[in-house]
């Protein structure tokens, strides 16, 4: 890609890369900067001739084409979306997986059809305890030693949620390719995972999903011997976005923000911290939207007068209680590393 | 400083700056690469009128003048100091202090007189437990609030070792005035503090030495109620200097270079790991010198087919068994942090 391009890439091949730093301060991120997470090559599928199936354990299952998706009620959420691996860099000692910096984190307004019209169209049946997920997306993998499709369930509640779309559209256009062109999942609240591109299928299921993605990957392993659990909801988390990391800025008045988001409630304060030690100053929070799954922003000021390296944090509380640790909380993939981050700046 | 600097600034009143990554491939450090830590403003003093006192617990106090030292019997020792901060940036969370990153490390050649020479020529009382060092330098400290003047001590024994040097010159040069000029302290295996510059007293005392730098800074401090203890030693390390941090290579066989050293003995192995996980692989080991307190060389050569982001770790082991921590060793004020370090680098 080249020096100007929105996204910095983490692999090529299938297509991975985190918004670029420039981009973050866009309270929704334009669609050439959000993020991409490809765990297999990018399916291309042609709108006209797409399908979702929606079988299982319900009473009528039946097939959708886009057309008949748009022809629906639709609705539209602003949504941050996290990868469950964002933040991995910063594992110690890093996990294996794709070493995502922080920046695998975007906003886009999503509109699309409630997964909820589609359960209920179909008549989820009593013995029904999870959605599963089906995208079009696949391929040898060498961890599993087999061919893998992707799929990612739901429990009930999650996929009955007024918010819990099949979207059709991303900031108002069609979906591109790379974000699961024509239909994806969208799961406010939960970590990228959860909201399937490509999505082809989804199947009601008597038993928990037992899926690659669900029970092998995009779970939390103590790396105890204890069960591992699968990955759901975004962990409170805040990113600095002003200034940026390794950039110069002149001594006096500096001017702080960043964005805040938690999948377990609302943002209720972030504070930020200059220099070592723990002298913590709190931010104002400024939201923009009245999305409940939007990242918040804030801002506060700060003097730095001293020329030289400064060092700078921030940390985010949610309505649940729930804090950034100092520390990446330790798991054998590298997920939900939400820790507070220490960037370092300049001063001349 | 220029872009050209072989120095980064870490702060510019006093000057601190570390080594540039690109001056990291020399075993012995050019002097102007070399790192620079200074608590006051750099004393300016005379060569011609300078004079060390040796005085306290001795059978017959003395001063003795740059020029009367360079007339005794000289040894030469090639050493790596370390700042004791080095690596503070990388603490969780960060403290308080100079945010050092990892390269506060520097490899020089040192001639100058045995300690142990003019300590005989003094002769130490029986009640003398500690050695203490002054320098030049000195000012009004904040977090003392008072005026607080360069001074740390040493324990008989160290004083002793042959190898711990009164030096005069600096890669065979007179030392720079930022180095300590015209005479400064040289602790082979000691993190840097103990290394006074602008040495002009030596004092043996008869109780251990409980000043500022002694105390209240250069001090493990767990946290946790108990006693700080001063920092002495070097904690076992290494560094990677190819591939940098942030540099781009090309696809196929890449050479790994980097250093290690350890304060309480040789390096007995140094393994590297090519992304996350616990795959390590053994780097053989390069010695340039047979000086047992500089840095030794390490490499090795892996595969890197995948273009993209790529994460790079060492990690060293010296011959009193210890290894380098997964995880900042945890202590208030961020010194010995000696833990595994993370770099990315880029493949394309």
């Amino acid at each position: 890609m080249p020096e100007s391009s929105p996204l910095v890439p983490v692999r090529d091949v299938p297509p991975n890369a985190e918004i670029h730093p420039g981009e973050l301060e866009h309270p929704v991120t334009p669609t050439p900067a959000f993020f991409v997470r490809c765990n297999f090559p990018v399916p291309s599928i042609d709108p006209a001739e797409h399908r979702i199936r929606i079988g299982g354990a319900v009473e009528r299952a039946f097939v959708v084409s886009v057309e008949e998706l748009r022809a629906m009620e639709l609705r539209t959420v602003e949504v941050t979306t996290e990868c469950a691996g964002n933040g991995r860099i910063g594992m110690q000692p890093p996990a294996p997986g794709v070493p995502w910096d922080d920046r695998a984190v975007s906003t886009a307004v999503w509109t699309g059809v409630p997964l909820r019209l589609l359960l209920e169209r179909a008549g989820v049946s009593d013995d029904a305890v999870e959605v599963r997920f089906d995208g079009a997306d696949g391929g040898e993998l060498a961890e599993a030693g087999r061919f893998v499709s992707y799929a990612r369930s739901l429990p009930l509640e999650k996929a009955l949620d007024p918010d819990t779309l099949v979207a059709l559209e991303m900031n108002g256009e069609p979906i591109p390719a790379e974000h699961g062109a024509p239909t994806r999942l969208i799961v406010p609240g939960w970590y990228g995972m959860a909201s399937v591109k490509w999505l082809t299928g989804i199947e009601l299921v008597t038993e928990p999903f037992q899926g690659w993605f669900q029970r092998d990957r995009y779970v939390y392993d103590p790396d105890t011997g204890e069960a591992p659990t699968p990955v759901t909801s975004m962990r409170v988390r805040s990113i600095i976005h002003r200034p940026l990391e390794g950039s110069t800025v002149k001594p006096g008045t500096l001017h702080v923000r960043g964005w805040a988001w938690s999948g377990d409630g609302s943002i209720t304060k972030v504070e930020v911290a200059l220099g070592g030690g723990d002298q913590w100053v709190e931010a104002a929070l400024e939201s923009h939207t009245t999305s409940p799954y939007a990242w918040v922003g804030w801002s506060c000021s700060l003097e730095v007068r001293t020329p030289g390296r400064h060092l700078l944090r921030s940390r985010a509380w949610d309505s649940a209680g729930e804090r950034q640790p100092d520390r990446p909380p330790w798991n054998r993939l590298g997920y939900g590393q939400n820790a507070v981050r220490t960037i370092a700046f300049e001063v001349h």
